[in-house]
């Protein structure tokens, strides 16, 4: 019903906004950085799932993006060349996807288990399609991945002899470290321990990696102090969220994504309500002191105290601001990945104009 | 890539899939409960989002449908002549949506403000179309909802006096009644007492509400204790979940929706990781004893104690069950409806039988 518009006033809430100078400014400092420290930068594309900022990514020196769903694979295609899924294509679903993957796409696969290697192997002979591969290992987050270098040096070498399959190196995920970027020296020089140790056996064992990919947001600026780290894969940092400005990985002022949205109710006293809920912001509580599951963009000192569907809770016990119905504000979600998520599309605006219009295109998992 | 797919066994996972015989099985209970007590049953279209659903709510005895937002409006109008939007439509942008569904749908909205009830008229009278209103009052949630019968009298009077709006009574929401179904007692009790005095007191004023809306899921087996209640707004219990099963709403064999997971991982000991997380369940902590994000249909001892977006993590501390790495199993989601509003598409089946594919509507906010 809304055609055209051209500027934010006039979009419906909840509508999810790009700050696109921000954005480009936080593309920028992120290839500068790794540039500096010699480190491959491959975003993960579950943040955004779009293809125009996959291929703005790669613009600004990403050497290909990351992805966690053969969706996505297939989404980004068409928009880079070089793709890694961390995860697992456990099925002939996925594995009939990646498969059809154009031919021209360098394609590495992140997993931690014979089964999974084997059921890739075989799709790869069966589709004349060479996969690269990486091993996993728990570098403690305790959610998947090998549990020693043993571990990792015998799913290598199985890599390392299969038809079809490159066997690349390593990956981890360090999402175990959320502590402020200030306060994270001993959870780093205990992962640079991990990290070695397992890179060591691998090159003991004649199957030295050539990649070890790692690096998440909260760590993203503290990479280089991962020793062995040749690659890293931030996702939020695109467009960074409430988290990273309260671990203090970003400025506030570096947040390029919020949610329009509109008060719809200010009858219960100490709070205004919006009408961007759980199914706009998600209901992610901070990992970090504020507590809620937002705050105002203009106001961050005001939070969304509580979350239902379709409304969010602003509370205004610390601040003298007294919205009024029809009243817009801009919410900064705790976590941008899984608020874009329910999205279905993000609108590019500079100021108050909308400068793009991008639909969200790699969420789901149906058919393109 | 999955070209149609005629079992549980061909689905691409993680896949929402819905046992048609309990669904139909939970709206025949449901309507005979009402049936019975003389209410309204009009539920919640929120939950599954999918206007065939509507429509067998319907066929079933439902006198139409609630919704959230007015692109379910306009999702479920061409499956229902009778709709309630039980949420203010704040924004040129929304009541737009509303003035454009078709003329034959009798539309009734709920509102708590003078500012929602005056942009509703000037947008009925423009579009010459009548538009009936409930004045929400705050039961004890706190989320909503005029504060006292004496703001409900102010505002009724005020839709009653407006042109091209018919004021048609109250609504409320007992979303604070969580507590098991056999410990309502007190809650119930007070909730009584506070509808008939909001109702007293608009019957006195010369504005006697013909309808008295109220009711959800947890409440719903007991809403005829509930003085006064004419209407009532289950959602959930089309499908129940694990919250409803946990709060004896329902039993575990009246869950009709599950989310089809593959086994990922097992790197880990003592935990199992599928490829259903936060982007398929919904990071919504369960609200009653046992924990987690979601448990087994056919284990519902086994809980998903941790989600991140793509993984959940599977407890096997208290359990000999080991499954391995390709496995399927079937997760029901703590809360339904956010569940849903993450799917392209419900999968109805009959044992392993794929016997309906619904896309999801009315999720998202875009252009139909």
């Amino acid at each position: 019903m809304t055609k055209n518009p051209m500027t934010l006033d006039e979009l419906e809430t909840p509508a999810a906004v790009v700050d696109v100078d921000r954005m480009h400014a936080n593309l920028r400092r992120a290839a500068e950085y790794c540039r500096a420290h010699g480190l491959a930068w491959r975003p993960h594309a579950k943040t955004h799932k779009i293809p125009a900022l996959a291929a703005e990514q790669v613009r600004a020196g990403a050497v290909g993006v990351t992805v966690a769903t053969p969706r996505e694979a297939e989404v980004m295609a068409p928009a880079v060349d070089d793709l890694l899924l961390a995860y697992p294509p456990v099925g002939r679903a996925k594995l009939d996807r990646l498969m059809a993957l154009p031919a021209r796409v360098r394609l590495t696969v992140g997993l931690d288990s014979r089964e999974a290697l084997r059921g890739l192997a075989e799709a790869a002979r069966a589709a004349g399609r060479r996969v690269g591969v990486l091993v996993e290992f728990d570098a403690g987050m305790h959610r998947v991945g090998v549990q020693s270098p043993g571990d990792a040096v015998a799913l290598a070498r199985e890599a390392a002899e299969l038809e079809m399959v490159d066997y690349r190196g390593v990956m981890l995920y360090p999402g175990h470290i959320r502590s402020r970027v200030a306060e994270q020296d001993a959870a780093l020089r205990d992962l640079s321990a991990t990290v070695r140790r397992v890179a060591d056996a691998l090159a003991d064992a004649g199957v030295p990696p050539e990649v070890v990919s790692g690096g998440s947001t909260p760590t993203f600026w503290r990479s280089h102090e991962i020793g062995g780290l040749t690659e890293v894969r931030p996702g939020t940092n695109i467009f960074n969220d409430r988290t990273t400005a309260e671990i203090g990985a970003c400025g506030w002022d570096e947040v390029a994504y919020s949610v329009l949205a509109t008060v719809v109710s200010t009858s219960v006293p100490g709070q205004a309500v919006v009408d961007a809920g759980s199914k706009a912001l998600s209901r992610e509580e901070l990992r970090a002191e504020g507590g809620g599951f937002g705050a105002l963009l203009e106001r961050p000192g005001v939070v969304v105290k509580g979350v239902s569907e379709e409304h969010g809770l602003l509370d205004l016990a610390g601040t003298d601001w007294r919205p009024r119905v029809g009243d817009r504000v801009r919410v900064v979600p705790n976590h941008v990945c899984v608020s874009v998520n329910l999205q279905e599309r993000l609108w590019g605006i500079r100021g108050d104009e909308l400068v793009a219009e991008w639909p969200v295109a790699g969420r789901g998992r149906g058919p393109l």
